[in-house]
């Protein structure tokens, strides 16, 4: 059955619409030019989110400043409550990535919003006389505006549940630093053995420094809070009324209860792309460490008979298809490969930023899918590495143990007795001969007795050594 | 209605699989363990086809040696065939990024050949003891063989794709350097006016760069033909009978009409990732020079009335919810961007090329899912560049020839009859006074003929200057 | 002459060393181990001066606690203020990049420190008994907290330096915006006519986009000052006395002058790179601003006659070895190949902190010799561009001015009076026959009268816009 | 005492310069207006005796066409030779980064050039109107031809040079290979015990994939061999003679003895970077692979007692400052670092070679800032590597072959006889219970006999295991 269709026209002609759908010609002629990476925007529903809040904001101000008659205002606004309330994202069929610095996403979103809020009205959609996409739904904006500013709120708000993720990651950590704190095991510097430490030290470490970035990415998050709306389309605020990006501004705080500010110059505002390049720097710096934890944790559990074997994690899939019994670090693998995604997509940032030309950085669209799918692929690898791996760790304790008194590096805790060069000789001949550094120091050479041996090698000295001279 | 379930095990454990599928409890376990992209496996077909060309060359060849039953070798070769054929992607449901270095797609693949074979067989999906994943179907190969060999032929015949768009778009950029050879414009060094060209030749420039890069891709893509079969675990050829790797290779070449060869060394190509990193280091040269061509698209073509304006591009969609009439350059937009994305992903692999370890590359997913999307969003690239944008360009000539003539630039023909300083002195004044240069050199000081102007200046003598001194 | 020389031991044997230098026979083998670079730590006198605080803030810090003799504490007080006040730069050798995780510079400054200490003590060169390397100047210390401690005010302070030469290049700007307020031009988004703008809003957001960088540079500079002193190996304190993280801490804060503050968890600070990754992506993103910036001055001063033409920059040089006259942006083109450079460096410092290991992160050298170029380069880039480019652009006005008025995009301003759509199709007509907007919707149309023209493209409205419906 | 000068100018303006330098005017401006990296040109000797190529080969073509009097022609292919000998490199004050895309480069050797060619003559330093630097020295050239065709053969000179070192590492790890093939030691995927092999095999795969190296970089070697001369300002050969082109490339193939072939599309060839971009790839390939196998050498080499000390380093230096005896892997430590540093650097030169626009690249010079160091670096840290490290590296045999013996990835050599799943179950007992594989399999079990277990577990079937079932 041929579908009932409606006409639509932009100044460059005239095209079919099946009339089922709520978006409009220019939505279409974005369908039919853009096709890259298959990802439409109905699969970032927060992106679609973030466009309702911003056009009831710009139709609440243009109400009140008398540029949009009050049945329209309403209107729009009514249409725009159902995108914030997560309807139609199936109406947004433009691929992620498009030419044209979003005007695509913004005039998919005024279609859409058109076409509902014409039928809310008692109008056919189509029928833009009453309710049109550019004249009403886009009034006093540009894409310019419009488009970075629901980006961001976007971005903020997903990044909310990337905290949420970091967040718990870093507690988790923290628990197995509580649960391993008796744990004696061997520090290692460079790869080579160094001096003692608890198990628990070294993963309360790793919840340290994730904390440390629940705080930075904070600090990012609130860069974004920082909008453009009024700017239209280069900044200089044509077409808006006066007072209206404070007032739109004001909105859009108010309807999403975030702390959106105006920015303070609004041509530099519209083709900045300043926050991003931090918050992707941002989202790296966590990638980086993830990933080293990742690698530690890897190396902590090689073995499980010619490794370090120090740590045991949940075993969750056989190892290969050819060695029987082997279970492979499948997580930690995972989370490596999520960080090398994400730091890969920070330099496409880097480039799309950089190549902003003039009044506007029209490569906003890659910047926005990468960002998109960094933030996504990292939630779901905390949640993935808190919840099939870091949660089920167990220790090897008697194993460590032994490792560390049978070390050479243990010697340094006799510097101070003894100094660096004696214990450097001390060490030499461990090497060479394989004896343990007790067997030199007490029961050959008498340099302490194993009273003093016993209060320098006590698990607490171990961990939190005392200066003794 | 509750599905109809078979219980499977592996060593870890037991558990309820849905019995309408065909993949068993290892796929099931690498559904619950990996979801970071949500992007499965099922989303590259090329790639199940692969893993069937292996399957199948692994069956004859054990057939052949003699590992394998006839109705067993003769089952896994019937329904690898049927992956070869296309059918059951839906079966692949394996995120593209997993930890464990491909174990989870390849043993997806020894699942799903597994019972389909077993139907073919006459036995119920799940009794393995006719039809073995692993012991059957996997025969002499490990995932360590069979899945880089899998990948690199799907790469291969994905990078056949790449070749044909490519190709096409430099022969259309050479069209159009034809269809311009008639039109005189300012050649531009450092965005400073320099000397006349034809437009056809930056065309024809366009078209032979690209033309360079379909002969340095296919001499990269000829790196993909080498290939590790019988290395199984580690490259010693553990479990794989005598005779084995070399026989198992020629079927892989037989059956997939590739020049297939055998590595001569089995331990580094099990942890060799060099021809990956060249490729995506191929495939980044290309998209910096795309990336090139369309910065140049769009200054030639910026304007309509303040730019260069020497070309337009085809409308395509209104430019602007804002200003009307405005039309932008978006098909080289998005092709700028498809450009930074790959670039993109070439580090991401350069990243997870780097951290292989030993004796493998454990982090190949990542590896395979950006290099797959890589290829395919630059051939879409091509393809919507080609017909959304290259093939219906046209030229501004008068407008073009104009400023030609009224450019200082010119000047520099006059070096060898007039010396490098006197033209510096003629091109500083017309700079200072307005004053073309015909006016100096011919009007003003008679320092050549009216003539000799049109000889020196003639359009062929422009684009392809004869010395004349 | 043969030098007179001394003999100098360590644990792997005995060398000999030219007695008139003040470094040792660890720095001796670091010259022979490591030649990478040809640069070596005398290029960076700044970080000899931070090690120079960070020796004498030990040695205050052990003589309080009881664990140095004061005259010996003393000796390595008087010495390490030479190095404080930039003397024995030379004495430096050790190339920027080594193995051993800055062993080599930390031992280079105990043994240099040693020899200096020990001649003002009365003693010959290499009389170690008297001042030991090892056990006095590290006196409880380890290249893992010495070194990323110095790194730290080392690059605290080049940072100061940058943050000057970044602010009198905002502030160059924003002059700049100043003297070109009255100057009207076409504002472009795409690379395509927009609406009009003056060219001092375009200087001023220069300078507003840099002066965001003064400040988000000050915030990621502070957490420089968050340093690891007496967590020695591996941040259990080992060798340290009781008291002494925070004594040496609360004395570094004294003797430099900065808000030096001691890590909360040593050990995570120990192998902790998070800010030195902050810090490069902030220099990245300044990096890609002034890449932007520099590729917009180099876009608005192309021509002279076939381009946008709308300023000029100083001529510095001629342009061309063979075009007479050329003159080409030369500042604005070194400074975007200084921005690759710094881009290309935050990657390697991008794959140097993620390669850090368990208790230690070996990789900081390269990590040193990367900030410490981009820093340099960069400080020297912004005085560049400042001094020989910005100061003395000047602007094409009446060209400007007509090329708004004879643009299509100023039909952008009659939306709130005639709509979107009566809009575009004034566009239209005017991009199809070649006349002014002027003409269309005054002279022939009558859509509004002179009179309202007037108002409507008045400077002030057209580069601050009434809402005028 | 004041210095000798003379006056120089060009169409800027008249400079004093010393009389005792042979650069002119516009080096002297390349001096004054960049600075950013504080590396000069000298430091380069190559590219500068690659100039002195270039300049020789065209004076020799020149003179043969009738466009330079022989006197003259004889006085530039005198002064060439000697830049061509290594003289005069300390009159190249340029900075290696510079803008103008090259010119200053280019000047300073046109100066350098005619100011030797005066002398040769008898005339003055600055007599230029015997000996010009444009109108005679750059004869027939531009900037944009003789640039790049100089920074080819510089390349191409200097990866000589790496080929030498790189093809000296792989034939000592090679060297290796066979001194290490008896040692038996467990192979490992994704850091778990997988299944045995030689050492010798494992260092053979090392000097295979530096091999394989050798000759993909001699490949790309030969793309620098095409070369753009006559193609003067943008390829249209303006002021070039007929027949210059190719007879310029012949004498520059003859006096080089390089196989340098004349680009076909001049246009193209002076825009193009491509063959920088894949140089550059191949070096980032080669970095990649060598970090891979640094890594593994401090992997192998961890311990000495909790690691797997499976091969001991030479022993260069202490390796710490209060760690007595300590010593690390420095010399995989600073290649690591080195091949960071070569990553970054292939990020640079995709900028620069992305922001080429229209008929020239301007950002030429940070290529070669990048390219240059990239090889410089390599090369060093492959020699230190072989000579420092590889070269010295001994096993450690007994206790390699012991961990075999009680690994449990022994049991994959089983499979054929007794099933994955047997395997398995076997596998998760030893693990379990700490059992080795011989106590199941044979003493307790007797799934083998003692005879079959002594020829399974041979140390020939262990490296080159033999399909037994």
């Amino acid at each position: 059955m041929k579908p009932v269709c409606r006409t639509e026209h932009d100044f460059l002609g005239e095209r079919e619409i099946d009339n089922s759908v709520y978006y409009g010609i220019q939505t279409l002629r974005a369908i039919e030019n853009f096709y890259i990476t298959g990802t439409p925007v109905s699969q970032e529903p927060v992106f679609i989110k973030a466009l309702g809040y911003v056009k009831k904001a710009a139709a609440m101000a243009n109400m009140e400043l008398g540029v949009l008659q009050p049945d329209i205002a309403a209107a729009i606004m009514k249409a725009s409550d159902r995108l914030i309330a997560g309807e139609f994202t199936d109406q947004f069929p433009t691929d992620m990535i498009q030419g044209g610095a979003g005007t695509s996403v913004n005039m998919n979103a005024n279609e859409v919003i058109a076409n509902i809020g014409l039928e809310y009205m008692g109008h056919e959609k189509g029928a833009y006389t009453y309710l049109h996409p550019n004249n009403h739904v886009n009034c006093s904006q540009s894409t310019n505006d419009a488009y970075p500013t629901a980006f961001r709120i976007a971005l903020y708000l997903k990044v909310n549940d990337l905290l949420i993720a970091l967040d718990k990651l870093q507690q988790s950590f923290a628990r197995k630093g509580k649960e391993f704190a008796g744990v004696l095991k061997m520090g290692r510097t460079q790869l080579q053995d160094a001096v003692p430490m608890s198990l628990g030290d070294e993963f309360h470490a790793f919840s340290t420094t994730l904390k440390e970035d629940v705080q930075r990415l904070r600090e990012v998050q609130a860069l974004l809070t920082e909008v453009n709306m009024g700017a239209t389309a280069i900044g200089t605020a044509i077409n808006a009324p006066a007072g209206y990006p404070e007032l739109v501004t004001q909105y859009l705080g108010q309807i999403t209860g975030m702390p959106i500010v105006l920015a303070s110059d609004l041509i530099e505002a519209t083709s900045d792309t300043g926050a991003y390049v931090l918050l992707s720097g941002m989202l790296k710096r966590t990638a980086i460490k993830i990933s080293k934890i990742c690698n530690d944790l890897r190396l902590l559990s090689s073995g499980p008979r010619v490794g370090l074997n120090e740590i045991n994690l949940p075993q969750l899939q056989p190892g290969s298809s050819i060695m029987p019994g082997k279970v492979n670090p499948v997580i930690p693998e995972v989370v490596n490969q999520t960080a090398y995604y994400v730091i890969g997509n920070d330099l496409t940032i880097t480039m799309a930023a950089e190549a902003g030309q003039l009044q506007l950085n029209v490569m906003e669209p890659v910047i926005a899918y990468s960002l998109f799918s960094m933030i996504t692929y990292l939630q779901r690898a905390f949640d993935t590495l808190r919840l099939k791996c870091v949660d089920g760790i167990t220790a090897n304790e008697a194993a460590s143990k032994a490792m560390v008194m049978n070390s050479i590096g243990i010697v340094t805790a006799l510097n101070p007795l003894l100094g660096y060069e004696t214990c450097a000789t001390i060490a030499r001949e461990a090497l060479s001969t394989g004896k343990s550094i007790h067997q030199i120091v007490v029961t050959e050479k008498g340099y302490i007795t194993e009273e003093q041996w016993n209060e320098i090698y006590s698990f607490e000295n171990m961990i939190h050594p005392q200066y003794i001279n």
